[in-house]
């Protein structure tokens, strides 16, 4: 038996040929001739589960399509199953299928990671075997792995990051082009950034999914998707984008999770973030995660969140990483670190800075009466900016200091209530 | 025997006990609680390796402290060595003496493995222990983890940075104070950025280490600190930095790693970068490792890049990284990938884009007299700005296309004879 013919072949199967699906594929042969020197191994794609088998598929080996979801769980061969189709079921079935047949999984599917993803790690770690995930945050960027591994040796406190590259995307154009939230959402939609039905990208819930897989890793908690506060960005408007770049920020729509007083806090919403914060910067589609913690101070990870390759790659990272692990022997080597219990931060008391604009009668005392409002519900204020309106009366620009969200909440019901007041708009957190 | 007495402890040694010493001597002791829970095994300094053992140290327990190596080297239950002494001797020695003793190794060494770092993990391979050393290159971000195993799926044909804290910083107090680097470099001293003698920093060595080490992982071919070509920051002024700022740019000190035409150049340089590029932003003492792959297309990691937590958060991560492995028995699971072996590219063939300035001959022909040099040297012009220079004659600023090196150092030679010619200055190269 000559040398080449005794390198051990990893085979894997692919659940889904969608867009990340036929990246994984592509790259996968791609490296075909590289992947035995670096790794002592072969990777080979042997099955491929798609809904119609019938359909031809051009670059791809007929004979590796199937419709049977059995073919690929009966099939011994396999050692990877990489699961590339998305939502939560039939996946969640055939990666429960595949763990308890043995087998290792690698997935991209933040749906099902947010929701079962600790039950999927303990079902993964009794057969010891791999259960892996790094696509479903932050496509390309290396995120959870460093996370998990790298920064390890930290008591982290602050995981944020701008994890949807459509609403990023929308956000950038609003900002660099002046466009309303339509236009770009419309210019996105052309561009194939943003789905046909853009609800879980524009309203919050696809960045809060994949806050509840990134805050899990990082809290050391198990935090699901229902655990996440989800605002979109319907409602920002090109007016608040000039307002916040009058204070020298920009609106992004953040992730935010905090471990504070013993309690996660996990929540979306867009903010305005200060042009010199490293987030500020990060535009288009790119996807940025930002962590704290008490050893490494702050660091950050940028890239391309999503498409076909950046995706595909960090599955093959998976990949390779679980090849390592079957030729060590040792799959199952990194299970869940989610070995404390947290509460959850109720959003009411979770203390965010806020800016807002008000329209006021312009009239003595104006300014003293708004002011003793505020002061009865103990808020704060950090900057405030008096300055005629266009039509009547004057505009008050308010940044307050942290206060706790339903402190704020009470303020703005009680200035509505008030006869000088004419209208709130812009209400808007502030990262600070 | 109770729950608790069963787990599995890792024992450590230290070997220096300097700055980034004590930062991983007290993040040891910081979690020392949670790691068991997180790990299923403690992790617990066993000896600490100093060179005057009777000097008292604060909040160091004196029972562990040795001045000889032999105590460490024949304690069979200290499990990973975990070297933080610097410099390439005695390091070098202990470090080989350890992996033959079967004892798996942490450094944050880089004069030592962008020297020797091949030659150390064969080494290691061959006793199947890990040799890690994640700290050596962006102290606390994690980079060579990322490249090594999250990107293992790509061609990596770009990865560059500013690896370089006190040039970092030095360059920004030039850039957002108007500071003259000397006056930067004296703030870097007493804020204790720079060292008494800041060669290594200011020239560029300490910038090409690091880029050796991580060209080595990004491009699977060794490559040693003398491949590197370096040139510092200490020519570059105030006046250069303003005329960077006219062109909407700033002036990095990068250490910039390419694969192509089947070869790796590998230099360090102060270049102009443009301000919408993400190594822009990257300010003060903030280091960012840049990355671009087949796949993945462009990803970044940023954060700090030295300093005693930070450091000791990254050396932390690799001190879990092989507990696992001991605790599944599968220390040496990622050796070294460095399967080819590629030819450094000569500055000469190096391509890049040139910023300079002419103070030139204020007479008709000019212009054309110093094109045509231009031209007959294969120099494509991107950008000439004429205009009076403040004493006579006028000024020329020029930015080339991509030029060969040498041919733009030829270009350069005949321009300086040219009687028209009074002087060249701010010769900078244009990250483009």
């Amino acid at each position: 038996m000559n040398e080449e013919s005794m390198v051990k072949e990893i085979n894997i199967a692919l659940l889904g040929l969608g867009t990340v699906g036929m990246g994984v594929y592509k790259l996968v042969q791609r490296r075909k001739n590289q992947l035995p020197k670096k790794l002592g191994c072969s990777v080979k794609v042997k099955r491929i589960l798609v809904r119609n088998a019938s359909k031809i598929r051009d670059g791809v080996d007929n004979d590796l399509i199937t419709d049977s979801w059995d073919d690929i769980l009966s099939d011994d061969s396999i050692d990877i199953v990489v699961e590339v189709m998305g939502g939560l079921e039939p996946a969640g079935t055939y990666i429960k299928q595949a763990l308890d047949a043995g087998k290792n999984v690698v997935t991209a599917n933040k749906d099902l990671i947010a929701v079962e993803g600790h039950e999927l790690l303990v079902r993964a770690a009794e057969q010891k075997c791999d259960l892996l995930y790094e696509a479903s945050v932050g496509g390309g960027i290396p995120v959870l792995r460093p996370l998990k591994q790298c920064l390890a040796g930290n008591a982290i406190d602050t995981v944020l990051g701008i994890v949807n590259g459509t609403t990023n995307y929308i956000l950038t154009r609003m900002t660099e082009d002046g466009m309303e939230f339509d236009e770009a959402l419309a210019k996105a939609t052309d561009l194939g950034y943003a789905e046909a039905d853009p609800t879980a990208d524009i309203e919050g819930l696809d960045a809060g999914r994949k806050l509840a897989i990134m805050a899990s890793i990082a809290f050391n908690s198990v935090v699901t998707f229902e655990n996440v506060h989800t605002e979109g960005i319907t409602r920002i408007t090109s007016t608040d984008i000039r307002y916040a770049d009058a204070m020298d920020c920009v609106i992004k729509l953040l992730a935010v999770g905090k471990e504070e007083d013993g309690q996660i806090s996990v929540n979306v919403y867009p903010m305005l973030v200060p042009k010199n914060h490293p987030m500020a910067s990060v535009n288009d589609s790119f996807n940025a995660v930002f962590v704290h913690g008490d050893a490494v101070d702050d660091a950050m990870f940028y890239g391309r969140g999503a498409g076909e390759l950046p995706t595909a790659s960090a599955v093959m990272g998976d990949i390779i990483d679980i090849s390592r692990n079957l030729l060590q022997n040792c799959t199952g080597r990194v299970g869940c670190t989610c070995y404390r219990n947290l509460p959850i931060k109720p959003l009411g008391e979770v203390k965010n800075c806020y800016f807002f604009r008000l329209q006021v009668e312009d009239k003595p005392g104006t300014l003293a009466s708004i002011s003793s409002v505020f002061s009865q519900h103990n808020v704060s204020i950090k900057q405030v900016i008096q300055k005629p309106a266009k039509k009547h009366g004057s505009e008050l620009v308010v940044v307050t200091d942290f206060v706790k969200e339903k402190d704020f909440t009470k303020t703005l019901e009680a200035l509505k209530h008030m006869s000088m007041v004419y209208e709130i708009s812009s209400v808007i957190r502030v990262y600070a």
